[in-house]
């Protein structure tokens, strides 16, 4: 039998499932996705040792513009993972290899990792059914300044709903944006949009998902002058606060007074 | 040391993580929360067989009208884990313990398992970070017709946001409401809205996260006449949608006129 497995290995090393290992010793072939997120310590070679079978890294070039045509190729005749770092379908590109390969007639497997998109939320303790769709902020340049990220927060906000930022990374290079410099950017735009920053909360959040995962909530302005250590990072701005989801982000920093100016601009924002 | 830890088991029996099965392993006290959700064959037995130690059931009654007190006091003297099926902190009321520890100086651990939430998404093809707010739909009676549901896919759809739809479970007398029901209750309910279900995408999907999961997708009237049988099930209304996302329903069961419907029917809502 022949099949290509979409495992997610969830937000750190050990975050994967016991399904998911199981899979992954299974393939006659591992894939690793090693370019759409990053976990320090946990590449290709720890995949390797935890599982006990040889890991293949692929690059962006050989995921995204030969459009997966290894897995594909090898999927029409072995058992074949591709794994990824959090869920396997957060990645359009990875549904993409999914479609191509449901065309060619390859039975599919889809074993779910824990993604950024719950954790983030379940972390700080903000409700997840209240989040409004996720935005990311990259680092502006000259030529490229987006304003994406800050419509989507503005008409989240309008709304009553909860943000997740993602920030800026690039494995190849090294950089990943913090949530300190996520929150100077978004700051700065949301200016534009009549958002002042001292008023607006955030929660900034480090390797969530981890053992050494951490969050700190402060408003917008104050999260610029924090600094954590721990990669990824990533940011949330709230929207709408019930009492439970106050007091949790009491617990990460703020105070009533803060509370209390951020649901006023919410309630204007919202009329 | 003492600490309470909040461990999600994720969406199927083998779907928690290694650090999750360490945790519950390194516990002094293990609690299982058997009322938020439900998995087929897998329960306290099941879980202590896995793990190798007493598991304690939780109703109900013992995790909200008590607020949590016999894992607080437990916890402020010894390991103690509060397992939950899906991620912990999906469910307000442990948010809300979690606080309670908190406010007692008691350290908690937080260690995420997979959510409907983004599972859901993925399984489909769909972009998780193209959601708006979830809902929930509940069975309506003589005395209780919500309509919180019908207004937020409304309100999504005008975004052009997909919307996951919960549908109403009584863990305790057995009941789980069927997407075939589900996609009823709504198709009814977004008639008042001017939204015909006959141009409205949705998907049905059972069991999700788990090896035997599925989904089918169709008009939201064509999926109130097709019955799953695998529990717990739910329903997704997509928005707007793009070509991936949309190669990837036809491989759950739309055609292309299909397709072009809810394309017009999202964009009519949108003006």
């Amino acid at each position: 039998m022949n099949w290509l497995a979409f495992v997610g290995l969830g937000l750190c090393g050990s975050c994967l499932s016991l399904r998911a290992l199981d899979t992954l010793k299974a393939s006659d072939y591992i894939y690793f996705d090693t370019y759409t997120s990053y976990i320090p310590g946990f590449g290709s070679e720890e995949l390797s040792k935890l599982v006990g079978k040889a890991v293949t890294p692929l690059s962006r070039e050989d995921v995204e513009d030969k459009g997966g045509r290894e897995l594909i190729e090898r999927a029409l005749k072995s058992k074949v993972s591709f794994a990824t770092l959090g869920d396997p379908f957060i990645a359009t590109t990875h549904v993409y290899i999914r479609n191509i390969a449901m065309g060619r007639g390859i039975p599919t497997l889809y074993v779910p990792g824990v993604s950024i998109h719950s954790a983030a939320f379940s972390l700080v303790g903000l409700q997840i059914y209240k989040s409004g769709p996720t935005a990311t902020i990259v680092e502006p340049s000259e030529i490229y300044r987006p304003r994406a990220a800050f419509e989507k927060v503005v008409g989240n906000l309008k709304r009553g709903l909860h943000t997740l930022l993602l920030l800026d990374i690039d494995v190849v290079k090294g950089r990943f944006m913090s949530f300190s410099r996520g929150a100077q950017v978004l700051a700065e735009g949301l200016i534009g949009y009549g958002v002042s920053p001292e008023r607006l909360l955030g929660v900034g959040l480090s390797f969530v998902g981890s053992e050494g995962q951490s969050a700190v909530a402060s408003t917008l302005l104050g999260l610029g002058g924090i600094h954590a250590t721990a990669f990824p990072q990533s940011l949330i701005v709230p929207g709408r606060l019930d009492a439970v989801e106050a007091e949790a982000l009491m617990f990460l920093g703020v105070n009533q007074e803060q509370l209390a100016a951020h649901a006023r601009l919410v309630e204007e924002l919202g009329r």
